[in-house]
């Protein structure tokens, strides 16, 4: 459909009618429009005319084919320009077929799999009529009190940039249109909303320009490099101003600096929240900041409805900027072909043949595999099936491992861990629930102890319930629930040989687990397969090959801590040093107790010959790094490579180390391989005092290694 | 002496001999000149010559009448043009006679009597031949893992104002030159050293110019505005450059914006730690960026004496920069008359005299009695001389309570608290030692029980040793040592009535005392006459009368916690909402266990008749507030009545709450009195989003009360 076209359906719309197109409600406000069309049940409070509802643009929540075929047939009926509805959602990491937590899937370091994953939620949300979904979450997270680290890949720019782009590229496909299988996606929660004060969500953020272009921004700058066709604003003020009303944000920088002609709309209600914030007196002001900042679509208030026309009419606002707005959201509309075929991709029988199948949740388990990380093993894992294993512990026989944002997720239809061994292990499990997430009780722990007693090695399955990540799920405490953690000493004085397997949505704090268990699991929240995948990584049917993308704290007193930190003038030279004047806390390391990039394998590597092809580049030159990697167990493995990099003397401070490529390598028992890496002038810019992307000439640190703390080092110079 | 006579030593001089005025160099370079002049003992290291030495500017930590005089005339003998030394040391809370920490001194909130501590503090340095202190600092805090909040006046912008003002006017005096009993004042760490990654020292800072200006700048400036001659580069980055090497920050905003022509001064080998922090790749550089960046004295390296003269000679620096820092340096030492008089004050008989004498400690005693803060009391307190009290724990006998920073002071010659309270209540006084501060054993403990079941009542005395706080004693757990907390889960099962007296650097997390006594002093580290000011405070021969000036988190894991934070767009309506999408924890409030302002008498006193003047004010109006004080108790006390303003809605998020004023007022029982605010629309100013420091009409929430959270609340209007 043409521009023109477009701009014809404009002509047609009253002033009323295209704000109408800027308001996106939510699923039960369509439970509560009555027969006769009016409206009931809590939405009513919204005061929304049932005249507007039939000029609403979008709608968020609803799903199920039948329900969206429902609504959209009738929203034709009653919008008398014949402007479709759009259908949006949060599909963050599945739609049914559940998949790991973003963060876990970070530590899959698989980009090519999360991609498939994205495809695959897209083409179970598409059949089920929804249009757009409210993903990828590109925030960078350094706090794991915030309890959505769940949602996001981690702590780097690079690692989350890459992932960033495959969600997109997975979600929306290359034929948006044409592809009925494929959902627009809205990358978030622009800007910085992972930098919460206190990890408290919701809370204030504040950094400077700096910290935000060089960690925060390149993520959401990179999905919609990659042709993100929207983006949500974030809750939190940026520079004393929330997103929703940031102009500078919003349009100098969204708009203006980078071009992004897609939608962007408020997270929800976030417009009317301007006036607990504190910029907007009341609604109408609220609108008004919203509108000039540039945001198009207003989630789930009346802000924009009860109030642009009237601005517009008081000469306060100018109608083009509605104008605009309107356009993007039809713009929209058109990319996905609504306005020719406004069900789109909804199919009811699609819907039974293609959600939950079995070729989706295979993809789910690949990633499960390839998302858990195995954090210690004193040589107790892989079990054998002769073993007598006791599975104790709150996710013993649980179903609540798909993790938040996953509101189309069966639990009972998930296999549980327990269950899932036994299908490897038939008649050598042996179970006890320990105790609750939260709670142990005398006989829970009589009967712990009773199972364990009768088994040659213990399998603790402990965590947090998926409440206690997510959206305002912020902990102070990041360490397990303490009734966990009495468990944990229960079974440590039985002498027996303890696995620990942890299901949860952020880094913990794991003193009172890692050092008392012989092996260390983490398995997040890895969705519909989990069980079963943790289950083969335990006998080793897989062999572990994750890598945190978050580090795990000391603990909660040294948030935050992160592998990309600047130095100070005064390093610590060593942990163990007895100097005073050096940067240290006196009660614990300044190093996190696992650090970016960690994670085992049933099976070693070794890394030699650590060869840079000079030792000097030029602006035109590309340095090429090599290095032999060697699995020297006796089991295939899949190593992760990792090149990173320090500018040894900037013009600002440069990070210590920072992520500029990684490579995944399979390799048999004995095999090496030679990996090579290609730095060129381009990987050593970075924004100076100026915000100038560019290079400097001087000496760079080069580290290769399995993690950002065991790395052989090397040095080159740039000389421009 | 005229300027025109500086400039003619400045033409007399070599440009080596220029840039040795630029080099400070600390005590112990003093004790390794031998008697030929040669330099000896690690000193050496530093590769200074001997002539530098005979031109160098200033000196560090030199003290002592008989010294100082000794040093300076050898210097003048050596130092052809007959430039005299500088003499500057840390003189933070006092010389010899030590006051309370600065953050019980922000507890006082009472502005003339930390005058008076500054005042005898000069005294006491000046006749031992100091010129310059390094103080006061006046670094906001909002993170207790940080050491040197104990070296902070605490939280709030206009409070540290005020106190920085304060210190200011209590060091300089109004006629430094001949006031001999004075030293000059430098201000310190500019700028933002207080907001420390993590609360570790020395670590990055990042935040927006917003928090700069509105948070951490005001106190900075408040101190060069009464007069401070010197401000002292802070160790952290600001946006991404170290202080030292920050044009934008020591040139641009210091010398430019704000006018300052006093001297800069690195901190300790500040310049040199550009290296480490990564913006320099040597000495060379290093000392480019400082000269630069506007770094008169470089404190403790040889960048400046060692590559300054080439850096001119190969025509990169400017020898105007040279002699612009140089001339500071001169007038500076013209302001102390010391042309004239090159030893100043120092003078062995006054020391004799003045230093730790009765009329110093009498003041220090006051103090002290003003910066307890009584934390919590259910009935316990004041003691009475008729009950056996049990002092138990490890502060009960020792003289550690002077706190960090007290290096001239003598903790031999400080009454502890238990036998300052044998003083009061001679026979009616046993103790023990509990627990050493970090270890309990059991035979400590047998003899803490024994000794406490023959009292009636326990006051056990705890805390931090001093060297958990101040400098480079950053701690991730901010608890009581656990040996400590043991001693308090032991005596708390004789269920005798349990008094618990803190001595400590930093707010702590109190769980594990606060709730298991039946009282709580928060005496910090009371200086010199502490142990007699907390034994007169619990047997009530003065009434506490100390308020927080930093809040007491809930728990490390909700740092940064503060009460002028900003609202969010989803406040929590109530600590015990059931509501999920709000801002809060899981697990624990979002209050902070204790708020800024925070304090309790042995008295009570009631609010009552808050009446605005008007419920509106113009531009030139201004605004009468009154509230009637009562104290409804049986003895005299002190009520500091406490004035906040919110605007409610700004062109940028506005704080919840702001301290605007204060008012203390002393009241015999039964007494009421009228206490009158004046506020104007000067008030009610901030920095907009374009940093314009205006007003905006509209509407304003006024808060009056005993804390930041017990107030009673009005509102008003601006109309513009």
């Amino acid at each position: 459909m043409s521009r023109q076209r477009l701009e014809h359906y404009l002509e047609q719309m009253t002033l009323d009618e295209k704000i109408a197109q800027l308001l996106q409600l939510a699923a039960p406000f369509y439970d509560e429009v009555g027969d006769e069309g009016q409206i009931t049940g809590p939405m009513e409070s919204l005061g929304i005319t049932v005249e507007t509802v039939h000029n609403v643009g979008s709608v968020l929540g609803v799903s199920g084919a039948e329900k969206v075929i429902s609504v959209q047939q009738s929203h034709m009926k009653n919008n008398k320009h014949g402007i479709p509805l759009l259908f949006m959602a949060d599909i963050v990491h599945g739609y049914k077929t559940i998949f790991p937590i973003p963060l876990a899937m970070g530590c899959s370091w698989d980009i090519k799999l999360a991609e498939r994953s994205a495809e695959i939620a897209a083409r179970e949300a598409a059949v089920s009529g929804i249009h757009v979904t409210f993903a990828p979450m590109a925030d960078l997270v350094r706090d794991p009190r915030w309890g959505r680290v769940m949602e996001s890949t981690g702590e780097d720019p690079y690692l989350n940039s890459l992932f960033a782009r495959a969600m997109v590229r997975g979600f929306q496909g290359s034929d948006l249109k044409n592809d009925k299988e494929r959902v627009a996606s809205c990358v978030k929660h622009f800007a910085a909303y992972g930098l919460a004060e206190g990890g408290r969500d919701y809370n204030t953020v504040d950094l400077s320009e700096r910290q935000l272009r060089e960690y925060y921004l390149p993520a959401y700058k990179a999905a919609l490099d990659e042709g993100a066709e929207l983006i949500m604003t974030s809750f939190n003020t940026i520079d004393g101003i929330p997103a929703s009303g940031n102009r500078r944000l919003m349009r100098d920088l969204l708009r203006g600096e980078w071009g992004f002609e897609g939608v962007t709309i408020s997270d929800w209600a976030a417009i009317k929240e301007m006036i607990p914030h504190g910029v907007a007196e009341d609604e109408r002001e609220a609108a008004l900041k919203a509108i000039i900042a540039g945001v198009d679509i207003d989630m789930m208030t009346s802000s924009y409805v009860h109030y642009l026309a009237q601005l517009v009419a008081d000469g306060i606002v100018d109608e083009a900027l509605i104008d605009e707005a309107v356009m993007r959201v039809l713009q929209l509309k058109e990319k996905l072909g609504l306005f020719e075929e406004p069900l789109r991709g909804a199919d009811v029988v699609a819907e039974r043949e293609i959600i939950y199948c079995e070729e989706h949740r295979k993809v789910a388990k690949e990633l499960a595999l390839k998302s858990c990380v195995l954090l210690k093993n004193n040589d107790v894992l892989p079990l054998n099936k002769n073993q007598k294993v006791a599975v104790i512990g709150p996710f013993a026989l649980s179903g609540d491992i798909l993790g938040n944002w996953s509101w189309n997720g069966s639990t009972e239809l998930t296999k549980n861990l327990a269950e899932s061994m036994k299908v490897i292990s038939p008649s050598n499990i042996i179970i006890a629930e320990g105790c609750s997430i939260d709670k142990i009780t005398e006989p829970q722990i009589h009967e712990a102890i009773k199972v364990a007693l009768k088994a040659d090695i213990l399998v603790l399955a402990l965590g947090e319930s998926s409440e206690m990540s997510g959206e305002a799920s912020s902990r102070s405490n990041i360490k397990l629930p303490e009734a966990q953690l009495q468990l944990v000493q229960f079974m440590k004085q039985l002498d027996k040989p303890m696995v620990v397997v942890l299901f949860n949505g952020r880094p913990l704090d794991l003193h009172g687990v890692y050092e008392e268990a012989n092996a260390v699991l983490e398995a997040w929240f890895p969705g519909s397969e989990g069980g079963v995948a943790v289950a083969e990584l335990l006998y080793g049917a897989a062999n572990p090959s994750g890598r945190l993308s978050m580090s795990f704290p000391y603990a909660v007193g040294q948030i935050p801590v992160y592998y990309n930190h600047f130095n100070t003038g005064r390093p610590k030279p060593s942990e163990d040093t007895t100097e005073k004047y050096v940067t240290h806390y006196l009660d614990i390391p300044n190093a996190p107790l696992l650090p970016f990039g960690y994670g085992l394998s049933y099976t070693s590597f070794t890394y030699k010959d650590l060869v840079l092809s000079s030792n000097e580049i030029n602006e035109t030159d590309s340095l090429q790094i090599k290095v032999k990697i060697t699995n020297e167990g006796k089991l295939s493995g899949v190593e992760t490579v990792q090149l990173y990099i320090r500018d040894v003397s900037g013009e600002v401070v440069r990070p210590m180390k920072e992520l500029k490529a990684f490579r995944k390598v399979e390799l048999a028992p004995g095999q090496s391989r030679e990996i090579t890496f290609e730095i060129t002038e381009e990987h050593l810019r970075y924004y100076h005092s100026d915000f100038s992307f560019t290079s400097d000439s001087g000496r760079f640190e080069l580290f290769v290694g399995p993690n950002s703390r065991d790395t052989m080092n090397a040095a080159f110079r740039l000389k421009k």
